[in-house]
């Protein structure tokens, strides 16, 4: 398959996804959203892949959500109509269910939560907005010296999404997950650690990829010969993530949509924008 | 309002509400209690707030529930009628439903359970029993460097109390939850804050109080205009906190209580009591 | 009670209970299994110990299971027919109720599940695959500096075992949790400090179990006249520890087992352990 928004390569069992928007700092648009969602269908399904990790090209891992002048939307919201998605659209609240931000980003953050295979970030630099949430559904988090997290959900006139009021408050403890959703603390390496959300900081060089792929290839030594790793791995998965906790996570997803969504069709939404005439800082 | 055992100050969206009884250490007697409870209610009502921090006079958070000698628990005890005082003494067994040494302490914590906005604690000192306790129900959490907790409830002749017997491991981890519980371990500033109870550490000097001030200001900048912020929040709130989880907490808060009452009934909190003839250090 | 596989001691409140396999580095056979049960059936009737402390002799905590060449096992398979054992064999899956390498390691583990007074583990050194996993029963966990904590479950054929698919995510957060699930990644004596597993790390010398005592003791010393402390930190247990969660922290326990079986039955344990020429190192 041909990507342009990500770049895949496989190293042995490791399959590597790239974010590779660089000059977007990685944002998100909506083709980036299919090709991780069909890079992931491709991993969960083949045998030779034991674990997926994410990345991202330069120097951030992803700054957030990026449909401003995107001309995929318009074609996503036409095209879509697959089994999966019927059943997304189904489930959200009428009038979220005809709105491509709505259930593309409920899609993708259902394509996390329901993968099967241990889903390792690799964080590369700072990860904001989005690109801080979605790691929330990463099994285990590796770091470089300069990453920061940073959800400033409040500032952008949206809401906390992709489980974030749930999990935050799971993988920081309550005071940094609150401090994060109420008054937009920076999060950085050394603190992000201290809670155990990242598992090991290393320095932010060109060789960090390499150096944990290396570290996840030391560890997949250790779990048998190699045609046996995917399966053994999915099936330690299945115990430590139940259905019930999977449909949880949906369902406060889909409740952090709506509340996004009503703050839209209120004009909030735009009224802060409109109060805040400067960009997110780079 | 006027307050005699508390401080109000609002600077700009931040109510700050200060505990001053600093001769007692903070300690709350039923009219703390009851103040308390009349300026979070306001808060609450007030859309011009859109955090409220909580704090003490002095060296002190606060260092426990002081009911000796009090004569405005016989007052209390008799004078409230009101629909939430109903409510609860109609929960609680029977034996504790006229013990204003129960039913008080359940209505002030239940006030902390329901507060719809973000609240912080700005812990100035030690915070030692229920000064402790009640800041298991606190969002985020800063403390001096002089701050330390602790809760030796077993050497009180009582029980965990205020929820702490689900909250300690949900903030401290199942290991420092259990010292706190079964081996009255104190805990450390530097230590809570490994463990990710409390976000930040600040000195312990005269401009602590501003200095978190300055910390929460920065935060609600990025929360929209000024106008939105308080609704904002209180919606997150809404998401993080769901009603399930409150009555969760009362449950729970209900039958530390219970406890409570069967060991001072039997007569152990006596005999625990005069076991130790010496005061609590200070 | 004569033990062969373990040293019991009691020092005032304190139980303190020695896996003492030195030469096999504490590694649990079936007589031990049976021993640790009975001491800790006997302490929890004893109204003179107030808290169970578990340590190993010599320079492992221990080292996992050991059922090869062992005499007992077919013993132990015979003669076992008391009530809690009938019910656990009845609980099982057909194919594993007759199996004692599957019922008598869930009855151990229910055995600590169900333990009523708090439960300390003092781990003088290594803590290897079940030697770490059963110290997630354990209330409080000191260490020393050399000890580190290394569950390589997939290495050995087997699957995560004892809760360790709920717990380990519950006492390390979720990235360290899954790094030592699918990565079989280890944790040095800091590491579980920082995430709050351990509460406090203690020099590897000879009077480390005589340091951790002396700690556990001046928490007692806090706990009420010793006639009371038994019972007082039993009823705290009962608060934090409800029913529902023992019989939730069992069935987990129940459908980890089912893997393991699932994966001895299908010969991929005999494959993977085909695989590993090398002994585990030491």
């Amino acid at each position: 398959m041909t990507y342009q928004t990500i770049e895949v390569e496989r190293r042995d069992g490791v399959l590597i996804l790239r974010q590779n928007r660089p000059d977007k700092l990685n944002c998100r648009n909506s083709q980036m959203y299919v090709e991780i969602m069909a890079a992931l269908d491709l991993a969960s399904h083949d045998d030779n892949v034991a674990v997926v990790v994410l990345t991202g090209t330069g120097k951030f891992f992803c700054a957030g959500m990026d449909f401003a002048n995107d001309p995929e939307v318009a074609y996503t919201a036409q095209a879509w109509d697959d089994e999966t998605t019927v059943r997304i659209k189904q489930a959200l609240p009428k009038r979220q269910s005809d709105d491509v931000t709505t259930w593309l980003p409920v899609k993708f953050i259902e394509t996390f939560i329901e993968f099967d295979k241990p889903l390792i970030g690799a964080v590369n630099g700072p990860a904001i907005g989005e690109g801080f949430s979605s790691l929330l559904h990463c099994d285990v988090i590796y770091c470089t010296e300069a990453t920061y997290f940073w959800a400033p959900f409040a500032r952008a006139g949206v809401a906390p999404e992709f489980c974030s009021t749930l999990l935050l408050e799971a993988r920081l403890g309550k005071s940094l997950a609150a401090a994060t959703l109420y008054l937009a603390r920076r999060i950085n390496a050394q603190e992000a650690q201290n809670v155990g959300f990242v598992v090991d900081i290393l320095p932010s060089s060109e060789d960090f990829l390499t150096r944990v792929v290396a570290l996840i290839q030391d560890g997949l030594a250790l779990s048998g010969p190699p045609e046996l790793r995917a399966s053994t791995l999915t099936r330690f998965k299945q115990l430590v993530y139940p259905r019930q906790t999977k449909a949880a996570l949906l369902a406060q997803c889909h409740a952090e949509f709506e509340l996004i969504r009503d703050r839209a069709i209120s004009g909030e939404t735009n009224t802060v924008q409109s109060y805040y005439q400067s960009e997110l800082p780079s």
